[in-house]
């Protein structure tokens, strides 16, 4: 049923043998030629997804995802920009991160490698497209694309173009193959494919990820929601605390690293409430607050479920705790591990702070907007992993990359 | 059914947050405390293996199996021995691995922390217990233990030993949980305890393994078989590479990193193969040999299945090579990615070798016996990974944590 993706796979793994241990310079100069031929195809690109959007409207798809499949010039050009971001971003493969040098001269060196063939599922936006085959190709890595249905014309006109300009590069144009079946269970077959695809990345709503987790038998990095926490101590400097809330909670309220949870110490919170609910009803963000905090300002009550949703809008739970271990209490129940913040100048709180909270970044005084592989200084990222093992917090080109170990002897034999 | 378990890993989750953040002098100090109650004990254990070792003879178990599960004074010794050496390791756990120092003055950095709560699968040998356990609470992790049933009183007197250390050190002795139900279908629970449970290593046979990595939802730690290789190219010293070949076959033939297939260049080939010959039959190894092989020296014909089969044995498989790339496409087709090592006097060879070969150790002039924690100036280890994700290699200390980011502010936001 799924000779199409079979056939692929075997291509694939092929490709990711000759990527491998190709220089930087080559995959560079491939990139700037994907860059070229998504300015060359920009009309078919833009006529193919002018089909999808349509298809979606008779689907009756929400304005606001199709706002998020909807190309346009302005967005083609990122997807351009983005290639070259990329360029620019050093090449980990072949980066030594450990050696030892045995007593008997045997040298071992532990470097960077690709993964081998990334498998990415992901929902309606194509610009993903081109983010996640850009990075993993620079990171040496071959990447089969399952797109959302919604994108399947968008979807293929660029890999068509990225195609045409692989074909003029030396890395193989079917080290990037695209899924073009929307039978659901497609994703079932490709999460099972341990002989072919090195890792599987879910992009997408919790479903999906949750179905992925579930049912892969390939290794899978698991980039999850996040219910991010701040923590305003009694200490905290009110006027610059406010500062930090509203840039977590307003800068871009639908992004994984926006507070959706605030706790106010009960010793702070008689003068720092008052202070957030006009800042807030200005910016007309809606505060949903415990029994303690709708004592001290006018907000919605909130229930159980709002400690544990991630509103991705102008929302904010307020919950008025007792001490800093409630707080911490708070966050080990209803935290997705993503961002938590503490705003305090107490610096044994700060300390506790980061050594109780289990997340992938945990910040003291500073907003939780800024876990992102860009303001981290990773140039660009496929998501943010809330999972533990090999990548937490950002996944970058590093990220993309596993190890070996490479020893030189001199005929050495062990005792 | 699975109350007592269920009961335990809540118990577990608990105690591997005190562990997260403990300092070294307190772990250090219940490893030693672990020591001296083993030796304390040591009666206790031996009598409750005896048991052990009964039923295993009463059930049929083959005398090779009943050695692995077999304790005496100087076994007992060795696992002392065990948490001496690990004492003795440098904890990973706060060790910042990278950082980054943005233009606006927000110091980001990310340090090694534990992964939480580790489950092992394993068979038998009732030693590991104690490799497993001494290695995880060193690095801060809380362990949940399912050993053989085989070898279930062994593990029950050795695990409370160890509860017994524990409760006279910080570490609560909860951090530590033996599974002592028998039924075969725990694993199955044990595996998809995703709230629980944030990594599983199964060690053992391949049956064992599989079944993990299909079935598990919990990320899985694989440590895979070893079908290693050693190519003898060209222009080999064919005295020195029979010292290789012979130690990375017969020192400790029983290992995965032993080698199992041996390529030889076929212009070595009748120079080379006379002289192993010569030394496999002094030392009783048994050569398989492929037709051309046949040709040179007296051996057993090699089959299809031969290529695949890790020995664990005084058996070495044995073939021709047309050249250098024949070498690297049957190492594609048949190796496990444990170990592979060439023997040259060639340059550009050995650095394709290196380059061209996907596995987790690649040699150049030594033997693959090196392929350990201990040989790799790690220590110690649990397994060597023959995964891509998170470790591979020699699994010790560092790879049984993962990372966070810290982030320190002055009431830093996102522009």
């Amino acid at each position: 049923m799924f000779e199409e993706i079979s056939k692929k796979l075997s291509e694939l793994k092929k490709s990711a043998q000759v990527l491998s241990s190709m220089p930087s310079k080559y995959k560079d100069e491939a990139l700037k030629l994907i860059a070229k031929k998504l300015d060359e195809y920009r009309e078919d690109i833009l006529l193919a997804n002018a089909k999808d959007v349509e298809n979606a409207r008779q689907n009756g798809i929400k304005e606001s995802l199709i706002d998020r499949l909807k190309l346009n010039d302005k967005r083609i050009d990122e997807m351009i920009q983005a290639c070259e971001t990329v360029v620019n971003l050093k090449d980990p493969v072949g980066e030594v991160v450990d050696s030892f040098v045995r007593e008997d001269g045997l040298k071992i060196y532990k470097i960077r490698v690709p993964i081998g063939v990334i498998a990415i599922i992901y929902e309606s936006r194509p610009n993903v497209t081109i983010e996640t085959t850009t990075l993993a190709l620079k990171s040496g890595n071959a990447i089969l694309l399952k797109g959302g249905s919604d994108a399947l014309n968008s979807n293929k006109a660029i890999v068509h173009a990225i195609k045409e300009a692989l074909s003029l590069s030396t890395i193989p144009p079917s080290a990037v193959e695209l899924v073009e079946t929307t039978d659901r269970s497609v994703v079932d077959y490709i999460i099972k494919q341990n002989d072919f695809i090195d890792l599987v990345v879910p992009r997408g709503g919790k479903g999906l990820i949750d179905y992925v987790v579930k049912n892969a038998t390939v290794p899978v990095l698991e980039t999850g929601a996040g219910v991010c926490h701040i923590f305003v101590d009694e200490s905290a400097d009110i006027q610059k605390s406010l500062m930090v809330v509203d840039n977590a909670k307003t800068q871009r309220p639908g992004t994984c690293n926006a507070v959706e949870t605030l706790l106010v110490h009960k010793n702070i919170a008689n003068s720092f409430l008052p202070e957030l609910k006009k800042l807030f009803d200005s910016k007309h963000v809606e505060i949903r607050g415990c029994e303690k905090t709708q004592k001290i300002i006018e907000c919605i009550p909130a229930t159980e479920e709002d400690w544990a949703t991630e509103y991705l809008d102008y929302i904010i739970s307020v919950k008025i705790v007792e001490s800093i271990d409630e707080a911490i209490e708070h966050i080990r129940k209803y935290s997705t591990k993503h961002s938590e913040s503490i705003l305090t100048e107490n610096y044994s709180n700060s300390m506790k702070f980061i050594n109780s909270i289990d997340s992938a970044a945990v910040y003291v005084n500073a907003s939780t907007r800024f876990t992102d592989g860009g303001q981290f200084g990773m140039g660009a990222e496929i998501g943010i992993s809330t999972q533990k093992l090999h990548a937490r917090g950002p996944v970058g080109l590093r990220e993309l990359t596993s190890t070996k170990f490479i020893v030189f002897g001199d005929y050495h034999v062990r005792a």
